[in-house]
């Protein structure tokens, strides 16, 4: 185990009705106007938006609704948010919605109380130490970012997606009401247990030693996670694997999972670059990803692939690694694909082979030619992994 | 799964040397003078107790001692502690130690900022809702009170062992430096191992169905603890099983492992009589208790205890539950004996049969003649358990 600092003091309200408690949790942070974003019509549709405004405005708080954020969020609304801020004096940011609506929020957040370009947070130029205060009503499991201090955004000029972080961008509490995801049809819920399985494995692949607690609970997660996957394809309207996905995404990503250990995210790094330049689900993005960044660094390492096979997927351990590590992935594949996700880069609309390179030159490096941490990849093998997916 | 808020906002601060972050983390705080709680003089003699206040002073916090804690803490030091913050304008608690000392550092900022009795809070006429903030630097793994909002006091007057609860008990910060408790005997070390799981025992018996998340992690962290408590047995000096027990103790008591759940504590409450009346630890009470209770439970409820059996201890189910049952709860008995700890009352010091009646009338009840809620043990099945540990 390697030193860490735990910190996550999002206050997570888990049950159903519980979204009818939002303006009770913004109230206790003595907010007087908040911020509504949110993305689709769907919301204002299902009547779920009045719910939340009605709820705030029970506790006499001033509402001022932003919504139209869209999938693969992207900076525009960011900076637009921000100006809302700033003329109407918004004091809290309630994000009600998934990842992008939630990494929108934190955006706006950030930028509404600092001063100069908000895009440097993203570049890495500079870290958040303040931002308004954000709430989060989650509608989709697995986003991941309702626990984290993190935001991902895309610059549309550069179609570069890129991360900030922040301790100040942790929610400061999040609504986690699954009867909101009780609709949410199968593809959805699969582009979500993949999400939240690659936030476990960008964890559990990692060179640090002596790490079987974390190993244990991720694999534990990982298992837990696959039946209740199994449980929605066989039955879409099994609430109780619906509840346990919705807070297994967060237990996927709030780091308990990763503490004491380096972390790898190359397979984020590479699964941003598709979704910024496709119309690709993040979920799907990374389940073509995944089992083609594990084959190829098979070659190089053997002992994490056989470990999740044996104790995530149940393989009996074969003479040879290999041979047991590549039935653990194509078990992996499997589960993913019934689900109905994608598993290769062909199968996304509007994909040319010539992309590759593009991709492949702005995918961001952890340090100057490498991606990842476990078995970093110089440029060339980046674009090999990419080869490997078409 | 049931409803559940979780909040957790503690800042775990765990590595070698991190006990020199002592000051800084205070700081941070605001903290202008803080009393350090302490217990045996081996802080003194061993030079952390310097270390700690050298860490304050050096930024400028004023640093006010208050040692002699002793385990099984009592309500004594409580008393004065909050007459000393009252007197001295205290404006922090730092507990440095293990759970008796953390316990006592949260009555004491409890009581210095609440009029009235302290100890209303723990016989639960009323609940706190603000006390001085405290600091953590834990010594001994298991105490769990570094990440909970718990205090456990006997009341030395009528020796009833109580707990109090509130938000504001917990702790800001908790430094968990591995290093600390690199010296720790084997006796004590098995007291903490116990005590851990006990922690996650006192969840992992639940009737609330569709918890397999939650019963998976549980899994996880008590397999990984059995692990690190059979390489500490063969090899004292093992610092990786060593950091993985510290880090264990806090996931167990942090309520990760509990959300969704009713949990059961009929087992703790049935050892808090034990340790209030004898001079005996609580990890050691823990490991008299439990196996008992466990047989005595099976003729009631067996699914819990099978799923323990297989899951945990590795056990090949047997074409009877009470087989597969019973050979788990002997794993579990074998290991704790493994690592010296007691099985039965009559090996504590002073025991007579006599006491029986006395604890088992002073175990608090969850519920009028009802203890726990797993299967809830009416007073005669109370006084039955405890025979059966004779």
């Amino acid at each position: 185990m390697i030193p860490f600092t735990y910190y996550s003091p999002t206050r997570f309200v888990f049950g159903k009705g519980t979204v009818n408690e939002a303006g009770k949790q913004t109230a206790a942070l003595g907010a007087k106007k908040a911020l509504i974003v949110y993305g689709s019509s769907h919301a204002e549709r299902s009547g779920l938006l009045k719910r939340v405004v009605d709820s705030l405005k029970a506790e006499n708080i001033e509402v001022v609704l932003f919504g139209g954020v869209r999938p693969n969020p992207v900076d525009g609304p960011v900076y637009k948010g921000i100006e809302v801020c700033r003329e109407q004096g918004i004091d809290f940011v309630l994000a009600l919605g998934g990842g992008s609506v939630i990494d929108t929020a934190k955006g706006i957040a950030m930028g509404a109380v600092n001063e100069g370009e908000v895009w440097d947070f993203y570049a890495r130029k500079r870290m958040p130490q303040k931002a308004l205060p954000v709430g989060v009503i989650l509608t989709i499991p697995a986003a991941g970012s309702e626990g984290s201090g993190n935001t991902v955004i895309t610059q549309e000029s550069t179609l570069l997606k890129r991360s900030a972080t922040g301790e100040c961008l942790r929610p400061r509490f999040s609504i986690l009401d699954p009867e909101l995801t009780y609709s949410l049809p199968l593809y959805q819920t699969a582009c979500g247990i993949v999400d939240m399985m690659a936030h476990i494995f960008e964890r559990y692949f990692t060179n640090t030693e002596a790490v079987d607690l974390t190993d244990q609970m991720c694999e534990a997660v990982l298992r837990s996670i696959i039946a209740a996957g199994n449980a929605i394809r066989e039955n879409i309207n099994d609430t109780d694997a619906r509840d346990t996905l919705l807070w297994a995404g967060t237990v996927a990503h709030v780091n308990i999972l990763g503490l004491g250990r380096v972390e790898d995210w190359s397979v984020h790094a590479l699964e941003h670059e598709m979704s910024a330049l496709y119309d690709v689900a993040h979920g799907a993005g990374l389940a073509i990803t995944y089992p083609h960044w594990m084959r190829y660094q098979l070659q190089f390492k053997k002992a994490r692939f056989v470990q999740l096979a044996t104790r995530v997927f149940g393989i009996t351990p074969k003479a040879n690694d290999d041979e047991t590590a590549l039935e653990g992935i194509a078990k992996l594949s499997e589960f993913w694909t019934s689900l109905g996700m994608p598993t290769r880069l062909s199968e996304i609309p509007g994909f040319k082979e010539s992309d590759i390179a593009i991709m492949a030159k702005k995918a961001k490096r952890s340090r100057p030619g490498e991606l990842g941490n476990f078995n970093p990849l110089n440029d060339k093998q980046v674009e090999e992994v990419y080869r490997t997916m078409i």
